[in-house]
């Protein structure tokens, strides 16, 4: 794999073995001393033009647990914010010894522009552009439900059949917008619940079903049942329901989660602006994966930088200093 | 010890196993290779919600002196200025990894709140939390007297019998009291001087006396006299003399440095307001302990850490790697 | 080699030392593992007082590629905001455990005072300071000229004869001033080009030639052709053209370009303001060296930390682990 920039691209296999490893990369977590050599010599920069501390921290932590050198380039006070163009600082970046950019953009595609330009040959993820994609949350999610679902025997497996319903502001999120063909090409049927302001205009042509009704919705008895997180700096726009409007109409209070069926799990991004788009008592029950996903992050970020910089020589060093 | 939250409520035996561990690691500093490989595979999350340079490297210098992975958690610019609860941040880190969070934060009392709410398992260390304490600095000042009063042979001992003089805004300061309590627990006789608008209500209840005359207090001749920081921003409010009244009044300058007894330090947490609370005769003099503090914090947080992530196997794995 | 402050005072021998053992640092990094164990141990300081994300993370990746922890502080929201005074503050950091403290400051000389203050004696690398001095920058284009001329043959060689143009804004700029000081002691020709209000009073002192015009200067075939940042913030000065007319007289495009030498090469310390001092086809050129710049500034600095922390071992340890 040279790059991981969207999930609508990935291929059935691609995506299973990036779950499969992180499976791999999830055992040695369990061990007392979790520091794998693989990456060790190698430099992973964190080119982050929008904050975003969860997800730089996740990077890092996988980037690390892999002995890699982590560079945190943040483009408030860089060179950046002084006009130097994409172009120039990731070359910079890459001259400096840099063999991946993790990437985290204010504009759609600016992974892509990255990877395919020929500016640079290191290895570019995307960790979130614009509205676009945001490939390693759709897969740390997927690990998720298959985890969930497989236990044990998650590795080789798909989604199939597996019913994953996502609720929130579809229109303005890359979170959604990676489920939805992640889980598409596992095999889940995915159907996703919005106030109709807040539902793309090509929804159509997504592979899902479209409702504007959650208690409908959870009576379908999904399997996994997604909250996106409302972004309350939107909560001005015209074309948004009020705090209150929304929590009512589409928030995951304690009815709902009383009314979702014995197996199904609740998910969530993070971070939640609890007793908005979810109550504490769906964050903190049993059906929740919110910390799982969490953990599960460093795993798959982990499994993707390896494939990236170490995949042609997977299994050689794997093993664990001692 | 699974977690240091404050001095208060801190045995004589836990901080005299904390003072020698610091021993031990402060020996190690003298080496041509001061790296230890004890915490290789640790994770140890510096979350600050207060700027404060100064305490976050030296924490993170004792962390990866003993070769744990740092990771820096701002939180300006992080889903906590979203408003994700403290709950929520702190499972996070954990969901992450961190096998322990230095937590430095506005709120008195935050970081007992995260050690004993069951929300994770992590170590916990309190790196100042608002007006109520901040140990280590309080451990660190205990060394540095220690080893000024029995050098190579401190180990095992407290400090009975030493007369400790505390000036400044007492009523601020979480040095202060972590201070007070440490002192009393080790046997040391305490005096605090304040302006009288800067003294806590409930200081009555404290193990120390009260003067609020500097050269009363000199005059009784203490073995230590430590100088508190004083808060420029703080110097506006109404029960707060002017600078040059409190210097006058409450600072260390050269008449007072030259009126204590042969023997006795002078001790300031840092940083310093040279010609405010300390004049630079008494700050830069050879009885100033200033900077043998800021080395003995290294050693005391490297212990620290040592205890909450390694204590289990102390011993078996504290060999330098060579 | 104890400190590094600028090239006005670096001997020939030193500063060819320093060439040569860059040469080293770049051969290993052709290899598959980068890392080299040389400094572990030691603890790198970056104390930045000016926002320069691109030399940090350049001393951060020498640092790191040599095994040393590196500790990044930056002046904002720390103590030296809060009036802490240099003095302090680096002696503070020394007591921390830093062996070597990279300053960047806005005040010319600080790095000097640093060093020859008695304050500390950790190694002092100066990284820029006010507008005297950028020594690293200057010796990172020296290797890269040496480099273009010589390739494999380098070592031990100087500049002798080589003639470099320098044009911009020599007036405010320290990378000017440490190119052309360490040029004239490495042998080589140095014309300066500048608008007449953008040249320093004292530059009849210089050892070098003034033009004021590019293509007169470009008439006389340098070998090299250094183009310097323009400070966008300046261009509202009195004494300084308008965006447009810098560009058309003194800036490098197309035309220009082709009016150079066939084996004459464009230089620039980055970041680039695109269109304005140098065109795209200038910058991206087979003619430019700026990529290499940046590649070799890592490798220069990996030389300097060497020589401040290692110098007396050298040979030692600069072996690979394996």
């Amino acid at each position: 794999m040279r790059h991981l920039l969207d999930t609508k691209t990935l291929t059935r296999d691609e995506a299973l073995s990036i779950l499969d490893v992180a499976e791999d990369m999830a055992d040695t977590q369990q061990r007392e001393v979790k520091k794998l050599p693989t990456l060790r010599g190698k430099t992973v920069v964190n080119l982050f033009f929008e904050d975003s501390t969860r997800t730089r921290i996740s990077f890092e932590a996988a980037a690390k647990r892999l002995s890699a050198d982590v560079i945190n380039f943040s483009a408030k006070g860089s060179s950046v914010s002084k006009g130097e163009s994409l172009q120039d600082t990731a070359q910079t970046l890459q001259a400096m010894g840099a063999d991946a950019v993790v990437i985290r953009h204010g504009a759609s595609g600016a992974p892509r522009t990255l990877a395919t330009s020929g500016w640079i040959t290191a290895g570019v993820v995307n960790a979130g552009d614009g509205t676009h994609e945001h490939p390693t949350q759709a897969l740390l999610d997927a690990f998720t439900m298959r985890k969930r679902r497989f236990g044990a025997d998650s590795r080789g497996r798909d989604l199939s059949g597996l019913r994953v319903t996502i609720v929130g502001d579809v229109l303005h999120s890359r979170v959604a917008r990676s489920n939805v063909w992640l889980l598409d090409t596992l095999g889940a049927e995915v159907t996703l619940v919005a106030p109709p302001t807040l539902v793309p205009q090509d929804v159509s042509a997504w592979p899902a079903r479209i409702l504007y009704d959650l208690d409908d919705a959870i009576a379908h008895d999904p399997d996994a049942l997604m909250v996106l997180r409302i972004q309350l700096e939107r909560m001005n726009a015209a074309y948004f329901p009020t705090e209150r409007e929304y929590s009512r109409r589409w928030g995951l209070d304690a009815g709902r989660l009383a009314a979702l069926g014995p197996d199904s799990i609740v998910m969530h991004p993070g971070p939640m602006n609890r007793g908005l788009e979810i109550s504490s008592e769906a964050a903190d029950s049993p059906r929740s994966t919110v910390l799982d996903q969490v953990a599960n992050g460093v795993s798959v970020r982990m499994a993707v930088l390896y494939l990236l910089l170490a995949g042609e020589r997977a299994g050689e060093e794997s093993e664990d200093e001692s």
